[in-house]
């Protein structure tokens, strides 16, 4: 595999988000240019780093620049959809082997310029109905804590990245548009900064990929957006052997372990999700299947991430970690 | 209608729950006996109170009495499923009639001093795969706040109503089973103490009723029981006029503004969930539809509330009120 030289970065790095007190340096970065929109695992890595590898990436809102902050409601009637969503990577993470797992913690998130909304004739979880291109911008400031949607409406601002994912096992060009299981467009709200995200490994060095950053967004996404908008992230890979396999991601923060679960429907997606909590429960907390199943029904919450990313819908389950006392 | 004369409290009402301060005193009051275990409009109410009315209710866990803390599994194989839910009511308010709306406030809700969780052999979310009986029972003192679940694993209680639900416009029978339009068998963890529920009026007088408490639950209910407990339940009812139709039930809470959404799949009652969400914030926010839905995307969360009350899954979408800033 041809392997682009990463930008080892020197000097001094100037941190702006308020909850970066802990970020560990960045040791390579990646431009909002060294992006590609599809999941394959043919394409090459534009960066090689070892496990435990700190890396700043930038990158580029979902459509790719097709929509700025002086764009109309016509640009978005004009969208085309193949250059979404455009990624950052993939980074190849030395000694990632399939059947491993891939720690990625996002460690510092801060926000972009500008960011957009849009509901797109066709797209979201009720197109039927709305049926009229629509768009909303916004511009941020340094240190901005919210968005301004109206006079009287302005909304806490989350920001995390919509798609995180490595190299499926095939190299066949799959759109990013849904979720699978080698993770992807998961818009989860919950990814925020300070969560380690755990995918199964595909093939030889993951080749990992991050973009589709929202300034914040619902549970579900139902209009089929966020606030898209272009971010700065820094985050560590490390790979994990010999450990519990997964079939699809997981996550954790400091209060929460959760399983991930993506399918056609809700339904099934949320099948799935209570199946691996159970198996997880089983496997880190010792528990009998019975017991596992029915500590999930007392004290772990199935959630909706989204519900438009055609053609699956992603459920998260989520247990807290401090009902564990021992 | 024959109505039974309430016993109207005289003296002084003892509390005993942490977060009751402001719980106004029960002008009225219900025992564990006064229930019944179906919805119809053709139940008669055990009692008849004015509008703005304060109630204290006993409330039989969900089996009625074939679960007590001695039980076993055998008793679980057992069970009989006729007399689910044993509800504690109807109450007839007076002047509620077809299109008004009841707003029911959660005052108090003290636990009773004994719970159980079972999984019943083809009930349950993974009743495919989880086909034997399985129990456990908790016992709980004055002030306790967590159940323990093993030695090494704790929850914290959370104590709310399964079921609250005015009559159908119906005079069959309904099973408990099933939420419907009514409310009924919600098991949404959300309705805790401090929060208002809002029902249609489908019948003259509402015929409210409540009951299935629950000392905790997770989101999804999977297992098909959380902890099953008997309380004591302090809400007050009122009739609200002229306002806003509701289709089916809303709640709020001092920071949340949610509504709930019935249907036989989680995807048609997320679109449904999806759909009341525009419909109120079109309504009480004065937005656009198209507005309402991006607000939705962005800020609102669709969650589960439960999957296992056949054949209908319950879907909430909720909207944080801090960010309405006028």
């Amino acid at each position: 595999m041809r392997v682009h030289l990463a930008v080892l970065i020197a000097g001094l790095f100037i941190v702006h988000s308020a909850f970066a007190q802990e970020t560990p340096s960045p040791q390579f970065s990646l431009t909002q240019d060294q992006t590609h929109n599809r999941f394959s695992a043919a394409i090459e890595p534009v960066l090689r780093v070892p496990s435990g590898a700190v890396i700043e990436v930038r990158t580029e809102e979902a459509s790719d620049g097709q929509l700025t902050p002086t764009s109309t409601v016509e640009d978005v009637a004009n969208l085309d959809f193949d250059p979404i969503h455009p990624l950052t990577g993939p980074v190849y993470v030395e000694g990632a082997e399939p059947g491993d797992v891939l720690a990625v913690t996002l460690h510092e998130i801060e926000l972009g310029d500008y960011g957009w909304t849009a509901i797109v004739p066709g797209f979201g979880f009720l197109a039927d109905e709305f049926t009229e291109p629509y768009l909303k911008t916004f511009t941020f400031e340094d240190g901005q804590t919210v968005a301004r949607f109206s006079d009287g409406i302005t909304i806490p601002l989350k920001p995390f990245p919509g798609v995180m994912g490595v190299a499926p096992a095939t190299t066949d060009s799959l759109s990013t548009i849904p979720p699978r299981a080698n993770g992807g467009n998961m818009d989860d709200p919950h990814l925020v900064e300070g969560t380690t995200a755990y995918f199964p490994v595909f093939v030889e060095g993951a080749l990992f990929s991050i973009g589709d950053a929202h300034a914040t967004q619902g549970a579900g996404e139902v209009c089929g957006t966020a606030i898209e908008a272009p971010m700065r992230i820094v985050y560590s890979v490390e790979v994990l052997k010999g450990g519990r396999s997964i079939t699809e991601p997981e996550y954790e923060t400091d209060d929460t372990y959760a399983v991930t679960a993506f399918a056609e429907t809700l339904d099934e997606a949320a099948k799935k999700a209570t199946r691996f909590m159970v198996d997880y429960l089983v496997a880190e907390h010792g528990l009998s299947r019975p017991d596992a199943y029915a500590l999930a029904s007392l004290a772990a919450d199935l959630r909706i991430a989204e519900v438009v990313d055609v053609p699956h819908m992603l459920v998260t389950m989520h247990i807290p970690k401090a009902i564990f006392t021992e």
